[in-house]
């Protein structure tokens, strides 16, 4: 399959004239063919005015064919094959095996979401009959369905050229709650967009789907993703980006004459607290995971554990010296383009030259150009109170160890925190007691708390909450990944008094899409 | 039961500092007994500072403590008697069977989420179980559970001073979800406010929920209503009232440190569509209904119909001179604030005063001070689409015909309009098919559609939907009344590996709380 660079806008394939860029290899530095034309005002207008048009007719078709649609883009994507796999790997700097089992996760998203559309609880259908007899007033007919917001702009992220990108999480739960998309692809990877977004357009036309359903644009984030979240005819927006992207778009759409929700993914330094108990029987083997989770994908994971807290002593000791072992044997890594790698290093650097910061291991030094070189740091409890910038996330394999007096330091610091993605224990029996003392802070902090373990590695399923508290996320009330993130897209309509002839069918008094309804507030299974 | 004008902090009854103001008897004008001192920006600090000592344990009261709570409340309001309902007579004007009808909802709303609480769908208990032996990759432990935001100020609204204020639809789902509550009370009916607010606190002393699960505070909007949003403590606010203060809290909101949610159901006129053949077989008829529904309560609802869209001709005649000829002997109604009167009156004298204006009719002329004399006024099409600023709702009993040529133009303004919380259509069959042709329409901009009936009269139900697109409501993704109006308050937390040991009751193995769960993406209902 060929990549020309081009953009697509419904059913056409256009050439946009707005400017012109490359991707470049990530490995190399190199520039790769094709150049990729920018979308212009009018480009970005025709995807919105096709969206807007499908949008009636898209978020009504049944739940049959909304399911086969998203099955069909699955297929479409295995179907790319190699060549899809190639352009990721040189465009991310990814490892294969990586790109491999992202794309396994994205099609599995899709596969996943085709089932919660077939299902169909997603609708939330309510049925409060009428009781023309009640006392002292009738009761009306009253029933509910969840409808789709409108035409969501949907940002391709950097760190997951396929998971989070143009037929990523945020697009597969758009379309299955029954919104048109438009992707702004990310510049990282705009050969992989353009294979994956005619995989998409492809499913588009073989399913019989409204032309304006899917568009893909190249451009500029101020200029073609911005123009996207003030366009008045989009009605959501997900995003995964940094922490300035992410509020920049958030105050656009809160500006507009209408505003719209952001999904904003923004920054998470995901603590990682290791309870005393744990730590004296497995301080090394701790270390070395910690580092594997560290340094996977250079570091490029908003569930990356940027945060040890820690009690002071003798064990905590342990745990930094077999990190520390590990970190400085782990070789520079890749990173996604030159300007993350940029940023990291100046980071970094920023972090080893505070006066409060301790350097207490690097990984190895880069072999090539925009190789990332692990880093782990420490600081005092105090230190890291006060110099509130110390909280902030460093994108990449870097982690700051914080050491506590005690465990009640350890939980004020915790209060201290801004919300987050993830928060890891690791504990032992004995350690419980003392965790179930944190639980109510990390609950407020976090979205999802685990064990014994990292956050990178975010399951697709249906307990998953990949989501937190601002600023990890601009709306911690919902998921970016797992099937509730359906919900993120949704709105509930009342129907009054409808006759049957105009109800829709979700509605309608025999269940012709046999789904599970909330009958006066009792559930009724489908037969 | 007696009134003191006093603050309720907590457990504590504390005589506000900050100014003084009195209560007016609507229908006459007079200041009433006693003073109400106002809340101090101290005061306004303590009651946060005990919501959010209380948040970790009222959040996790059992259900059954909770619902019972709940029903302590209805209870506890429905035990002041008549002195409730006399007091806020005098204090809204609205007519006796009215507030009582009031109570009744309200208390039915407490006993609704009593039910809701009880039953345990809203925590939203998802379970994918680990599977070790998962190929390539074990897979994790995931749980996930719906927990309470935090502690929620709430903004008694002046039309409803029982079901939208201190122990309201939004206090109440607020409650459910497990959020404490901080009422800033509405100047309109402190007495009142403060006889809801003894029944709450009493009611917190009575079940042992933690002390500052509730707290009741009078004061100015500016200082103590947007001094709560502000506050670091406050997670979420529900408001109901003005459009341009409701935009000012949405804007606080979105400049703090970690924006918040803000429910603020701002401004609705609420579109009645007359199509042909119904006009044709019931004109008189649909006239005198909709005045009936147009001037209930003084036309101080925020679904009050405030715009009929109809094509022009005989029927439409018929329509409005029935309707005129009910409006003129419709008398003036004592409406709930002299400042809403001269708002009201303003408002509608500038409407006459409009050149592409025609006054229709006007009811009965005043017989006291602070009594609102409904009106009814016509436009054409052309006008009202060019004069944006008649779609401005005027609260209180004034409606505005719309005369359009044909049903398409009827479509193209429906289309232009802001988003609404309540639609109407007046069909009988044969309009059926046009019907139909509006309901995409109708579905995009509305909360609520209704089939021969006006939006007035809102079920407290399972299937109500009370909100609607901006500006309508804040945010369109919710409901302010009925069962649904609890997920307003709730976000969901992912536990992941957590030990048996430390998990919430809602997720632990043996189900003990006894409620649905979603097991793997299957319904496992509760035994």
């Amino acid at each position: 399959m060929q990549i020309f660079g081009n953009l697509l806008i419904g059913h056409q394939v256009v050439r946009g004239t707005n400017g012109s860029t490359r991707a470049v290899n990530a490995a190399t530095g190199t520039p790769m063919e094709p150049a990729f034309g920018g979308a212009s005002q009018g480009d970005l207008n025709e995807a919105c005015a096709l969206a807007w048009a499908a949008f009636d007719t898209y978020r009504e078709t049944t739940l049959v064919a909304r399911a086969e649609f998203l099955e069909t883009i699955a297929a479409n994507i295995l179907e790319i094959g190699d060549a899809l796999i190639e352009r990721c790997v040189s465009e991310s700097g990814l490892p294969r095996a990586r790109i491999e089992g992202e794309r396994g996760r994205t099609v599995g998203q899709l596969r996943m979401f085709a089932d919660v559309v077939r299902q169909g609880d997603f609708i939330g259908a309510r049925i409060d009959p009428a009781m023309p007899e009640r006392k002292p007033m009738p009761r009306v007919d009253l029933r509910l369905r969840n409808l789709a917001l409108g035409p969501v702009a949907v940002f391709g992220a950097s760190n997951f050229p396929l998971a989070f990108s143009v037929a990523g999480g945020d697009t597969a739960s758009a379309l299955a709650a029954g919104c048109p998309v438009v992707v702004k692809a990310h510049s990282a990877h705009p050969g992989t967009s353009e294979l994956v977004g005619l995989a998409v357009q492809k499913a588009v036309k073989e399913c019989g789907m409204p032309e304006g359903t899917f568009s893909l644009l190249f451009g500029s984030g101020r200029e073609i993703g911005q123009g996207l979240v003030k366009d008045h005819r989009i009605k959501a927006v997900g995003f995964t980006g940094s922490r300035g992207a992410g509020t920049d778009l958030i105050s656009i759409a809160a500006a507009r004459k209408e505003p719209i929700p952001v999904y904003a993914e923004m920054s998470s330094i995901n603590p990682v607290l290791l309870f005393p108990t744990a730590l004296k029987n497995r301080a090394e083997a701790i270390g070395k995971a910690f580092v594997q989770s560290l340094v996977l994908g250079a570091g490029q994971f908003c569930t990356n554990p940027g945060l040890i807290l820690a009690v002071d002593g003798p064990d905590l000791d342990r745990f930094i010296a077999a990190a520390s072992a590990a970190l400085e044997e782990t070789p520079a890594s890749t990173m996604l383009t030159p300007g993350i790698h940029k940023a990291y290093e100046a980071a970094v650097a920023e972090a080893a030259a505070h006066a409060e910061i301790r350097t207490l291991a690097r990984g190895g030094s880069p072999t090539a150009s925009n190789q990332g070189r692990a880093a782990l740091f420490s600081t005092t409890a105090d230190a890291f109170r006060k110099h509130t910038e110390l909280q902030e996330e460093i994108f990449g394999a870097s982690s700051l160890v914080v050491r506590c007096v005690d465990l009640s330091m350890m939980l004020d610091l915790l209060e201290s925190l801004e919300g987050q993605l993830t928060s890891a224990l690791y504990i032992d029996e004995p350690d419980y007691p003392q965790a179930r003392r944190f639980l109510p802070t990390l609950e407020r902090r976090t979205g999802r708390i685990l064990v014994n373990g990292f956050g990178t590695g975010v399951e697709v399923g249906h307990a998953m909450v990949h989501g937190g508290p601002y600023p990890s996320t601009a709306d911690g009330r919902s998921t970016s990944v797992g099937s509730l993130a359906i919900n993120r897209f949704l709105r509930p309509v009342s129907y009054q008094d409808l006759p049957e002839a105009l109800l829709p069918a979700a509605l309608k008094a025999d269940n012709p899409l046999g789904i599970n309804r909330l009958m006066d507030g009792k559930l009724a299974l489908a037969e």
